[in-house]
């Protein structure tokens, strides 16, 4: 096992206390809608992005993917970023479930300009072209290296795209560190959207799970059809009450995870300047460009692996670092031992 | 809370020795391929069915539809009983996520007659007409009322279907229950299979999932299908330790479930015998016919649940009764009294 | 060029006056509403069906394909003959396309006995099973002999579904030869449907096209959809006009057709009643049952072939001839010498 | 029925001659391959592109995506400009219908630089995230305004891109336009592509299809899904026939449309220069740019629709106008007589 685990923030393992929560949890059959710990997850969820009701599911990408079957009939269009989560790395699933064709912009750092969406929108183009009905943000945007979204942003194209019938989806795998970061209110994010998807795996570290929250009669739909891809769950009360601990316990430690990659960013950046901004870090996400270096990703990782630090070679020249809640500063000093040597030593 | 809940096997809730060792579990992001008792769950239930690779799904469902879409390509067909739980209860998935078209042959209480597949199986008809590239069988049999499928049955459409290239899947959620009715081994039944999901979340008392074992190359190729499908957890060790468990210890004392379940048929036919055969009987599921007896499947089952004996009606004068692990001797004696009075007052 | 070319009634040449009215035809842009040649056929079947919007399609596959997308959402289904066209002819496309799941009944010749589809009808069973949509009728039935269907067993599926909600759709391609046959009107047929296809280029004689008519708002719809099929076409009136045509003038002489493969049947069976019941011939359609005899079909057709005389092996032992416009009694006459000549030495 | 009706190059209506041939084409049941004109057509547009082998479609856009299915499989992506027809005007299909997902980078006027394809192609990135398997090039670019892709720019992402195994499509609905305009021979465009769509019922005039080239394993099994699709007409060489005699007599004639198109653009920039630059006018489409007019794109339409020139509102304050066979010297002077007083007046 590595000293510093920075490959993802999915790996974070669960601490002794929500086993235990685990252990004690109150279960039934979710898919008779019996389980009380998955409805007070769903029900504190929804409460806390003030949206009507929630929906547990196993992950990220079907709490993505409901949602956006939702919104979008077969052969109507989404628009995201072209590096956003629901069009890289959910293998294509709107496409092949859904029948949603989709358009993409481009951006710095994954960071939402509404010139981006706002020059693609396509609505009242009658029966023969394709019709724009969801515009999808990601916030934070994760290969962007954990961009904030700018809420001016995020209104200025739910103001310009509301009129016209398009709705609006938020991938909010990683809204809490957003929220942390910002100060922004969870619920003031989530006001701008029809539909907010969290994630409880992540850097809050529950083993699995995210929840959908929305309209109760979208939501309603979106329970029948995740039974349809499979994911209706029976005593999944165990995983519930492990999201809801984390919900409660994890949250406002988050500032640790920004604080510590701030931090790494620093050092990074003093040993060469040109491999990261640390004004660019604004999360638990570092994106280290090695393009001047010279040095491949992969060569740069597998150094720094060797040395007890995992890291994620995102591109041939890129590399992604995540905070989570199994790296504390002990790791992080060692991390930051660690990335500068092996920087100074390929570089 | 029903004195006798009836309703499903799948309603069973972790004894506390399965919560101490889910809260024990080792884990990893599964993702990742890092999860010890993922892993460890896979290799075994592979292992007893006499398969190469396993393969942890959230539901049985799940584990079914990735068989399916491993099997055929969009546009060839399945074949399946008309009451088959991939035809009825998977709320079409295999049409809207694989383009895979079914034909369904007819049977008395589900149970396999090698002449319905066999009629219907076309394979080598050119390019313009449907091919023939799966089989399902279920075993039990869930809505023919946990009915046991014969062996030689199953064998005598392996053996003339084989040649012709046409696969075969056996949907197993139940095979435990066959297995202990009649002794036939698990992997005896599975060789004639190339793929068998079982559940962990019936009989078996786990609360949630299935595995699906197979030769190793589909496995690893339903594990990137499992992921498309939005249901790649990451922590998930905790569910697997829990199947493990069920496994090693929930399989023996299924014969309780079949033996009260047939001590509550004889009961009932000594009231009514039009309702029920008991030498129909197999395993823990109850069919009760009550179409010659006047009364509605639905008022029956009220009846019954207002003297807390929780029941479901399968049709219009279809009612299900199904034994488990939270079902024991005095709730099935109470059950016994609930429906053998109801049967007399209201039929 | 065989001398009896009985391999399938879509096999037809324009003669020589409907090439003179498709070179006449005038036309539009299709796509733009615009080719009066086209509306005139749409609205000309369509009224003749009674119904009140009508579409041209390229094929009969892609009307009844419109047609179950109308009626079916994904993850509904659809009963259907266990040979019908719709699950048998047209490639799995309701699946792959439209994620239409699919239960068949079987039948003797393909007729329709109610209580084929009505066992099988599923409405009204809550979210988690699947729900029966449509229920799909061919008329005449094509793998089953050119049966005609009792108009009172369609009347009985109709009163027992229509109350259910459930729809039906009439795979007519040959309901002018069912009319012909039995003197029941086009639209007496057609009164007991939802949408009913039609196909202009099998018995009637036109090189290419089906219509498919129904409501005007689901034929609106349809209508675009045909465009997202790839199947907008534009001038496409040369077409239509040769379809008018074809109806003016070619379906009352479909009883030539019937006459010939009656007279054919009466010949074969002369020689080896086994093969075929000159009473179960009603239309154009003589399916041969080789099965006693010992011959392959493969063979049979072969030897026929040889000698100028196309037919088609519809299985391993069952040999299927088509009665058209281009088979005179000529044609007849040596098809008969050959089929029974080669009866008598193979079988 | 307008003076000069520029709405689209598919309005073209087939001339005398034309007609003459399609009445005497020599015709069989193409389903079965045995149409010689459908046959002829294919093979001499194959020989045409340099490519192996041909299939007739009812449309270009048919033609698309029986290629787009060829190359990418479910879940995989396609890569094109945000404009292209694939993306936009053929109803999501590829999503729909193949389950592929796509992204897009934007140009001006559509022109392929070969930095927006680059930046985006992702290839090995392991089984979770989504693997780009195709690259559609537009040519000409019909949003674009009849824009001539530069080959140089082809190549350089054919060179960068085939090494990795992605595939390359060229959408060559007017690439018979590129190749007048550029003297670029057709087999020299289409040698960079694995597949080329052309369309006969655009600029060549025929009434109704397209072509389909690429390699025989590739069309045969597209031949296979145009017959899924339910596009696999019968006796189609009355429109393979006209499409033949097209390539053959209207292909040259294509100068006199480019010719027209440029002489009308100079006139109206002489009345606005910032309404369109007639530098940029290469093919026989004229985008109208009206944004600094304060002209709405409807109201301009609208004013030159009552003087007998018919165009099509592309966007808010965007005019295309479309030359084409039925368009000839006495029309242009007629729609450029309208078009620039209508400017004069309303802008």
């Amino acid at each position: 096992m590595p000293v510093a685990d920075l490959l993802s923030d999915t790996l974070t393992r669960p601490p002794q206390a929500m086993r235990t929560v685990m252990a004690a949890a109150e279960v039934g059959d979710d898919v008779f809608g019996e389980d009380p710990s998955a409805r007070d997850l769903e029900e504190h969820v929804a409460g806390l992005l003030g949206h009507e009701a929630g929906l547990f599911t196993p992950t990220g990408s079907l709490a993505n993917q409901l949602a956006l079957r939702m919104h979008v009939r077969p052969g109507e269009e989404l628009l995201a970023d072209s590096l956003a989560h629901v069009v890289r790395a959910e293998l294509g699933a709107a496409a092949v479930f859904s029948g949603i064709t989709s358009r993409t912009w481009t951006s710095a750092h994954g960071r939402l300009d509404p010139a981006g969406p706002l020059a693609m929108v396509s609505t009242g183009v009658g029966p023969y072209q394709v019709t724009t009905s969801l515009v999808v943000v990601e916030n934070t945007h994760n290969f962007g290296g954990g961009t904030v979204q700018p809420l001016a942003a995020i209104r200025a194209v739910r103001a310009a795209t509301q009129p016209l019938g398009v709705r609006m989806h938020l991938d909010g795998a990683r809204l809490w560190n957003a929220h942390i970061a910002t100060g922004v209110g969870l619920a003031e994010y989530a006001a701008e959207f029809d539909t907010v998807s969290v994630c409880l795996s992540k850097g809050l570290g529950a083993p699995v799970g995210s929840v959908l929250v929305g309209p109760s009669a979208l939501i309603a739909e979106a329970r029948v059809w995740r039974k349809r891809y499979g994911a209706g769950m029976r005593q999944v009360g165990i995983l519930a009450a492990a999201g809801k601990y984390a919900v409660d316990h994890h949250l406002d430690r988050l500032a640790d995870d920004h604080e510590r990659a701030a931090r790494a960013a620093r050092a990074i950046a003093e040993v060469d300047p040109r491999v990261i901004d640390p004004g660019s870090v604004e999360t638990n996400i570092l994106m280290l460009d090695l393009s001047q270096t010279g040095c491949p990703a992969k060569d740069y990782v597998q150094a720094c692996a060797d040395d007890g630090v995992r890291l994620y070679a995102a591109g041939p020249s890129l590399v992604r670092a995540v905070w989570h809640l199994d790296v504390d500063d002990a790791a992080t000093d060692h991390a930051i031992t660690v990335m500068t040597r092996v920087l100074r030593d390929h570089a």
